[in-house]
């Protein structure tokens, strides 16, 4: 078997066999293909497609090409959880604790922010000593032990396709569903749940910016998780604006445990209770979405659901203290509002913008081995649809640089467009696909 | 400028404007831009194509990135003639001296052979001491003394071609016509002709198979070659068979010389009255074929021709003698007759099989560092439209090497096709581009 023959075929229109997928990731983790075939390969498959076999196989040999994780030692049916990204997504803190007070075990692997999202690692660092470089025995005795336990992603898992991710970043080939698919689908099957719910965020802050490409890469991964034996769900849902009011770190974690105290944003409590339900169902502990709402009302009310994250950050070598007391967290030197040089109805807010702001003010990484900043961020106080006058609060900016607050101050007014009229009500959830 | 939004804008369908494909070409040949994204660059323009105006400025900014002949000190209009390879092609050999008696001044820089196909270079070489790693000065002096003079292709000729052919050779993405034209002119126009003569060979043993494709090439050529400032003609010429009757280094060379002396295949003979009549024409040597035909034959029969070729033969160092008895070249130990096995009218002689033939028997390079035994090859005794009965002579096959010999000699006889009637007749010149 040649590589050129396997470019040749798909140039040509071909569906690639299991044979030749499965030659292509073994020689290119190997470093026996070079990047200069593999990236030729891409551009054809940027241009051919793939079909619902070639996805499959071509996401099960990355998931093969690193360590899978064994997670049969944990009792129960195991649900992941994965977002494709977004500004302000805090669900993940909320979501996983109240499921596991439920008593369906979560072990999930999470990445970490790059760009203007961010990662429920960093987040879950703000608290002092969490440890998510914890190894595969820790991971699942705490699973075991508490229900539940969040760990970074080690670098051997699906290495075929971080290495052929960072060659699509540079060769304009990223763009591409079965290839955005096969990418996330191949690192969550080999970190070895049994379910898997997706929020597939759609809007300008999202990595797809229409309601179409949402649900044809939500259609895509479910059919590949499928395909491989999991059962699986993905949720769309809205990013046109942050998620919630706050962005950044310890802020996001703050409106994390509010929401687990029963007073988080409407709308944000919403779309947790629409994913901890599906986790719910496909972990077995509840027949239906009514059942499954009525439990997680109840882990909230009698803080079942805080008191399990508190758990997990202990139990992890974090200090849980500020779950209880949110005024423990470290703050931030400039904390200052900013106000509306504007009026009339917010519009629209350039989420992405938003999420660029925080990572200014030193909330992110640029680059992946930049140092985060868990105090700066920005807490919202006016989203679509609410009416603004000249001189009203549009935010709550936490800065450590007066220079980075000045740049991200001028960045997010620019992020605001106002009208005369207000928008046309949304709602969190926008479909569902399974 | 990045690469990132060259390959992306290519990839949209977007036409490359001439600063992108400059940065593109300048940082490619540098090595500031790696062949993966030239690869994907590469596969994009498969898909999407480049129109005329980015052809030409592919083309040039090729030709710009090395050594340009200046070829001013030569008097006269300069006429290269260029092949895109063949299967017994020596027209060169006989074209060239007949061109230089008429007073047409040629200095042509050859290629050499690689695959199934011969180069100009390598048959020179026939002659002991012939050299054609000549300098550009000796190139220029000898075609200001003797009118001809052939030297090897430079290094420094257009290396951004080499290097981006060499990677499209081994990326599945050699076959676009736009790439391809741009890949021959870039050479050509820096070998520096003021006019150029292509022969674009058609049919089982040329690079296009299919004559819709060898005239869609022939007129990408032309155009660039035109746009360039050049003049320029194609001439579509049938490459079904083989052109002769000899293939392999001195077999050629015996042709060439026969056909110098007024002996030469009818068919061969054509072509090169065909061709010498264009390049006497944008020489401005004749007024029109007729005239160019008449001053060609009259070189032929006052043997002023094949003086000429034995003058380029002594102007490079090499042993003319043979050129006036070509019994004088060394012989293969082993030369025996082919017998045909089967009965019938010669159908089809699958021409790249032959050429294949010669590169086993040792005539040819497999690898560019391959060294070749000049004195092996087969000259045929049968050619399409023949009719032969069993036991009839097809070929006489040269070798040295009795193991080879029998390998040639199976592929050989695998080569031809019978039928019970004679195949329809062909003629040599297909079609005119200008």
């Amino acid at each position: 078997m040649r590589m050129y023959d396997i470019i040749m075929n798909k140039r040509n229109g071909d569906a690639l066999t299991k044979e030749e997928i499965d030659f292509f990731i073994e020689g290119y983790t190997k470093g026996e293909i070079p990047d200069y075939q593999a990236s030729a390969l891409m551009m054809a498959i940027y241009f051919k497609g793939m079909n619902e076999e070639e996805t499959l196989n071509l996401t099960i040999a990355m998931e093969n090409s690193g360590e899978k994780l064994d997670l049969s030692a944990i009792k129960g049916i195991k649900v992941d959880k994965h977002s494709t990204g977004g500004v302000g997504d805090k669900t993940s803190l909320v979501v996983t604790p109240m499921v596991a007070a439920c008593g369906v075990p979560v072990g999930k692997m999470s990445g970490r922010g790059l760009g203007h999202t961010g990662g429920t690692t960093d987040k879950l660092e703000s608290f002092k000593g969490f440890n998510t470089s914890i190894s595969t025995e820790e991971f699942i005795n705490n699973v075991n032990t508490v229900g539940l336990s969040i760990m970074g992603q080690t670098a051997d898992i699906a290495p075929a396709d971080k290495k052929l991710y960072a060659l699509r970043d540079v060769t304009a080939t990223v763009d591409n569903m079965s290839l955005i698919a096969s990418s996330i689908m191949s690192k969550k099957l080999a970190a070895g749940a049994d379910a898997i719910v997706i929020d597939v965020k759609t809007g300008s802050g999202a990595f797809m910016k229409t309601e179409e490409d949402s649900f044809a890469l939500a259609r895509e991964m479910v059919k590949i998780g499928n395909n491989a034996g999991r059962k699986c769900v993905a949720i769309i849902s809205d990013m046109d604006e942050p998620l919630g009011y706050a962005v950044g770190n310890i802020l996001e974690v703050k409106e994390a445990i509010d929401t687990l105290n029963g007073k988080g944003p409407e709308d944000f409590f919403e779309l947790c209770l629409t994913f901890g339900s599906q986790m719910l169902i496909l972990g077995g502990a509840a027949e239906n979405e009514k059942a499954a709402r009525e439990k997680l009302y109840k882990v909230i009310d009698d803080k079942s659901a805080l008191n399990k994250f508190a758990e997990l950050v202990k139990a992890q070598g974090g200090d849980e203290k500020p779950v209880f007391d949110t005024e423990l967290f470290p703050k931030a030197d400039i904390i200052e509002e900013i106000l509306s040089e504007k009026e009339g109805y917010v519009r629209h807010i350039e989420c992405e913008e938003i999420g660029l702001c925080s990572l200014l003010l030193g909330g992110g990484r640029e680059k992946k081995d930049d140092v985060i900043d868990p105090t700066v961020g920005l807490v919202l106080k006016k989203k679509v649809g609410d009416y603004v006058k000249r001189g009203d609060v549009l935010c709550v900016m936490h800065a450590n640089d007066r220079d980075k607050f000045e740049a991200a101050k001028k960045r997010f007014l620019a992020a605001y467009s106002f009208g005369d009229t207000a928008p046309g009500e949304k709602h969190i959830i926008v479909g569902k696909v399974e």
